[in-house]
């Protein structure tokens, strides 16, 4: 190819993308492919406010992750994610290495070109659901054997395989391969799990050689126990990994205990690298969360209520398929500004859902996901102007308390 | 209210919208709510290139309108159908007014602002789907008794009921509650029932008080007997309506039948009336019954073959669910130009099907509508070019002849 670039110059054969020679220049400069930029620590509350530089664009921070398990956010386009105001999303290597294959999907040029969506993605690496499948899987150190939910064919995935995997699917964030312990479980088990997470680590960052365009996150176990947790976050942060995640929480255990985690584990992680709690997504939690620091999220709470006709709104969740709804001809929410709240009634989402209509699947998960993504507007907003504790305060009491 | 117009009027009042007013001048001139505007006939064959005007918009025929049984086009939004270049859509009283029932929808304002769709409906008078019921329905001069699919209520539909529906909802055409005869049957069933529509046809023009925005359309029946075909065509066309289908066609007999009833029905309706041929959708038979005049058709086989993974392209069908395309990174058709062709590959598609994704769906149901108003437009061009016998021929080789 031959480039007459717009300052003068001839540039022959072009060997990489504009992205990826500015990608080298941040590697010059020493910084991941993904990483944070810090805009703002709140003074009461350790929350920040940041800004999460990818290959596929810069996500403003604490942030909201829809969950596109099977490579599609369930029911939407690309376009519509993006409406919503969400620029990353996660999707599933589980899922995916089982079905299409991520050999496949290496083929196609990538998860991002296989679904159209420009955005950054996060994939998890796998670890969360094979360890759920209980009976039908096998631990072993050199990794985890186990039984296709599709197709009961025996299957394996490693530290080595899930990085491989995630490298085929070309994700931004790739996610270590973990246990997952369950709750409760004892001390004992959470030790040997965490220890056994540690040495997967360091197998899974060996594995990873596409770090130029892939940032692998590495993951915070230890059950409840805080001398377990804080093992691990040392353990993990030896090996200088752009990005850290708090996982085994949100399995069961009360809420206040998880707080109570998350309290002494998120100081030991390091300032200036992203923090991604697993598996939230409740309004509550996500404050909470963001008030002791962490700055990612993901969970599959707004898309599969959404999907059994509950919506989420500011002032608790309403259950739209129900009967009080059958004859209400305004929005599901008054202040929302989502696609389905600017054109549709209640009654007639409702009669969608009575249905089995298609079309209040997809409107309902609109309004669930673009209320979370405003819930993290707002909080980014009450951030930068040093009024979060009174944002959570009011957030609270219109939603009733009981905030899920 | 009080509104300043651009040329300097004050008018206090507006007394009903500028549309409103523009129906009534044309009442005033004579013509109904919706009425065809015939621009061009083809000299070698019956096909006429036209315009209807309803008072939702002008659509241009021959027509294929998609079909949106529960008060929505299945998968799809409204701002989806336009983008497909639909512009009338068909949507069905029976399911209506079993679920959410019409009052509900006249509460919402009409089935349009329930739907929050501003183009063209048409509604089917709910004759179609009672008569279906076998065992389930009861005839009777007054109507007809049927217990309803959704809960087995006993339910009660007449053409007095069927028109009121009709009118709760607010279609641009109204059907006539018709009994559309089996096939095959015998000559007198075939004719005790078209004279049994044709007594209906008189109560439902009776009933419908609402002409200056709703216009009602007779069905010719009479199976497949021409006598009867020109004894029912004989006796709706003495009520003088804005329009005419041709019921109990499509209904299991063999497409040179269909054609053969055709040849004889569609001359006998008059030349400038729209003509509806129900229940129609595969490619031939639309080129067909164009050539053999014509004007305006539904069927659900396009959102229904799409839902079970078959794709419509013009040269033939793509089952895209089979294992062909799973590493086919193309579009379903490199000629066509939906939202699915430009963004998609059969390969991602495929995916989405297997792993029983509603994304898949939708854009199935995208691809096969544009194909189908793609194939219409083809037509009207043809038709205004004076080459319609040859695109016929052209379709019907590139399609591989078996056109459905």
């Amino acid at each position: 190819m031959l480039f007459k670039s717009g300052i003068g110059f001839i540039v022959l054969e072009m060997p990489c993308s504009f992205y990826e020679r500015v990608l080298k220049k941040k590697e010059v400069n020493g910084l991941a492919a993904v990483h944070l930029e810090i805009l703002k620590e709140d003074s009461r509350t350790r929350a920040r406010l940041g800004k999460l530089h990818t290959p596929h664009g810069v996500i403003e921070t604490p942030v909201f992750m829809p969950v596109g398990t099977q490579g599609t956010v369930k029911t939407i386009t690309p376009e519509e994610i993006k409406e919503i105001g969400a620029g990353i999303i996660l999707s599933n290597t589980y899922h995916l290495f089982l079905r299409p294959g991520h050999e496949l999907i290496r083929e196609a040029g990538g998860l991002h070109r296989f679904m159209n969506w420009d955005g950054a993605i996060l994939t998890d690496s796998g670890g969360f659901q094979v360890f759920s499948l209980g009976d039908l899987r096998k631990i072993k150190e050199s990794g985890v054997e186990f039984r296709s939910h599709i197709d009961g064919s025996l299957q394996f995935l490693s530290p080595e395989i899930a990085t491989q995997v995630q490298m085929a699917l070309g994700s931004d964030i790739v996610m270590a391969f973990d246990e997952c312990a369950p709750y409760p479980c004892t001390h004992e088990y959470a030790k040997d799990s965490l220890e056994r997470t540690t040495r997967w680590l360091k197998r899974c960052k060996e594995t990873l050689t596409t770090t130029d365009t892939q940032a692998l996150f590495g993951i915070v176990q230890g059950g409840m126990y805080e001398d377990l947790r804080r093992q691990s976050a040392s353990e993990i942060i030896e090996l200088d990994l752009p990005g850290y995640a708090i996982g085994g929480l949100s399995v069961g255990e009360p809420k206040d205990l998880m707080y109570e985690v998350l309290d002494y584990t998120v100081p030991l992680l390091p300032r200036e690298k992203p923090r991604y709690l697993m598996g939230v997504g409740s309004p509550d939690a996500l404050i909470e969360g963001v008030m002791r620091g962490v700055d990612m999220f993901d969970c599959v709470l707004p898309t599969r209520i959404a999907r059994n006709g509950t919506a989420m709104t500011r002032y608790g969740k309403v259950i739209v398929r129900n009967a009080g709804s059958a004859h209400d001809f305004g929005p599901i929410d008054p202040s929302c500004d989502c696609y389905t709240c600017r054109n549709y009634s209640r009654a007639y989402i409702r009669h969608l859902i009575k249905a089995e209509e298609i079309l209040g699947l997809r409107l309902m998960t609109i309004h669930n996901l673009r209320y979370l993504q405003t819930l993290m507007r707002e909080i980014r907003e009450a951030i930068k102007e040093d009024r979060l504790p009174e944002y959570r305060q009011k957030c609270f009491s219109d939603y009733g308390y009981e905030f899920d």
